[in-house]
């Protein structure tokens, strides 16, 4: 709990743009005003958040945290839990899709175990050959099944948030310019819509979408488990670590964890989707100074990811119909905003280039 | 004529997936089913203009036109003529937007002089270093006054079709894998929106915008000018060479025929905005057969381009308010449809993984 207040205590309010440097620079830049569009918009969050205009992307970032979740004994996932791992070892070796975005965007992917539901037999491969690498932090074998009781107790709750903020804490002294965050775990739709419906006060049927692809019966069966964890569990909407343990889920802990601690430290966050949103969701409950830092990719086609954005007043950057997470989006995300970067580093102004102002 | 002619002859025709040989190994990798979105549909764009699945993107070539238009005499732009050639000049020194986000993507910039008013007085820079290089297919010194009488003759509308022709072809033997269209004109909404008016039957009220930030007196002046540019010539929305000539300009002739060009030679066009998709809709009109071999990257804030994206069928793949051109839209989008290809190319499988299937 040390660690997690710490941190909240420590998150500055940012201004935007304080001294008007940025908009000067993009002001005098040979293009017609505001031409730019949301790259300069992003290139304002970054170096406002950086409180600078001197910087580079360097050290890019995307974060995996992995999860299980007892719900999914009420066949609310058309995947069998054993994908969560399979999937990490997946990661590990490079061939999933996270590993080929974030190669072509030139960032690394550390995969987190946060509480898989069995212990992992991998190896661990060299982090600088194959760009991603493994870090244990393991709150539990999976959470417990939600419907029937807290998924998982309060004490793991905050232990989730705060291996998320240990994650920001380890990877700074190697250079953190920017992260990604990602998940993989099957059946946290359903957490992460349960989060949603009670945060957000609203409708479960509103707030619940397909996952990876549920038939008419089993979508039903899962907005009936959805309102029935709530019902069971009654969280408390103005106490998120509540939420959290009785809905939530270790990797959307861990996720909610990464904003909290990449806002102490001024890196600025890249969301991915439903899930992600889901812990940036917690974060921002938790203390809503976390979102200015927070940068929304895309929007998902799991429904109810849109309403998400909408509370935590976001504009996403893509939408693509995608709904795989595992921090896809955030990987096209972070791109889009190095573009905006690089556009207010690189630029020449109108004197420098000796090319004419606009007579009106 | 003869160029045109023989390119047009060799358009292929495009079947999507034909023996289905994508969606089989999209449907193997170890995702959900169409959890990828639009990347995998750029993905399968990308395969079926190249008849393959078994390719990587190395050459990669944005075509930046610039071209002059008298019609700037009738006062429908916020800048002076000579920032066409001031900005050739800033394209070849490597500091414009373009070659920002040309280097961020790994693309090499293509500056050519279609017709700029004055003769260049500029060094070749050595393509290597720069990653940019200058090409002249001076079709004459900027069109004439399209308020008055037509902006180029027949012949001269034909050449500028054909010198984009050529541009692909030269380009083919160093590698020619995606190209970016881009534009550098000042003026060159105007035309831009009267090809539109004409081709899609509009009001020109409707199809009319602002371009680089006009005030309200010369909005309304440009409007005027550009139904009086159609009343004057009359061009024949049946024959888009006449409406080229009438009322376009060098640099939207040289785009078309870059469009036309690729298309005989199956190399993917991604479309940058309005006045890229101006030349894209003159390509569609003279040969619909090369409607399968565009992208549109995003849409730009100049109003009317949404329309145009509409009338040629096509959904942009970002909406980031950006109305620069330049081709800075298409560097992006070449970046996302890069993405899309690598995953299918590098992607493994449910079985490679070993990762279990969906039970339903």
């Amino acid at each position: 709990m040390k660690l997690l207040k710490n941190t909240i205590e420590h998150i500055e309010d940012i201004l935007t743009d304080p001294r008007g440097d940025i908009q000067k620079r993009f002001k005098a830049f040979a293009i017609p005003r505001g031409s730019l569009g949301r790259l300069e918009e992003l290139a304002t969050v970054y170096a406002s958040i950086k409180d600078s205009v001197n910087f580079e992307i360097n050290h890019k970032k995307i974060f995996t945290l992995a999860g299980d979740h007892g719900v999914v004994a009420e066949g609310v996932s058309a995947f069998p839990q054993q994908v969560t791992r399979q999937m990490v070892q997946n990661f590990l070796e490079g061939g999933a899709a996270i590993n080929v975005l974030a190669r072509h965007i030139g960032a690394k992917v550390i995969v987190v175990d946060c509480g898989i539901a069995s212990h992992l037999e991998v190896q661990l491969f060299p982090d600088q050959r194959h760009g991603q690498c493994l870090k244990i932090k393991k709150i539990g074998l999976g959470t417990k099944n939600m419907a029937a009781g807290p998924a998982m107790s309060r004490e793991e709750a905050v232990q989730s948030i705060e291996a998320g903020i240990e994650l920001i804490e380890e990877e700074l002294e190697d250079g953190l310019d920017i992260i990604g965050t990602g998940d993989m775990g099957i059946a946290n739709t359903t957490p992460s819509s349960a989060i949603l419906a009670v945060l957000g006060r609203m409708d479960v049927d509103l707030v619940t979408g397909r996952g990876t692809g549920l038939d008419e019966e089993s979508f039903q069966r899962k907005i009936r488990v959805i309102k029935k964890a709530i019902d069971v569990n009654q969280p408390n909407p103005h106490d998120p670590i509540d939420v959290l343990a009785k809905v939530g889920g270790y990797e959307i802990g861990g996720i909610a964890g990464l904003c909290l601690g990449a806002a102490r430290h001024r890196v600025p966050v890249v969301l991915d989707g439903f899930i992600s949103t889901a812990g940036a969701l917690i974060a921002h409950a938790i203390e809503p100074k976390v979102n200015k830092y927070l940068i929304a990719s895309h929007v998902s086609a799991e429904s109810g990811h849109r309403i998400m954005l909408k509370l935590l007043n976001k504009i996403p950057l893509l939408d693509l119909n995608m709904r795989l997470g595992e921090g896809t989006g955030a990987a096209l995300g972070i791109n889009l905003v190095e573009s905006g970067v690089k556009l207010l580093n690189e630029m020449v102004t109108f004197s420098e280039a000796g090319v004419s102002e606009p007579h009106m």
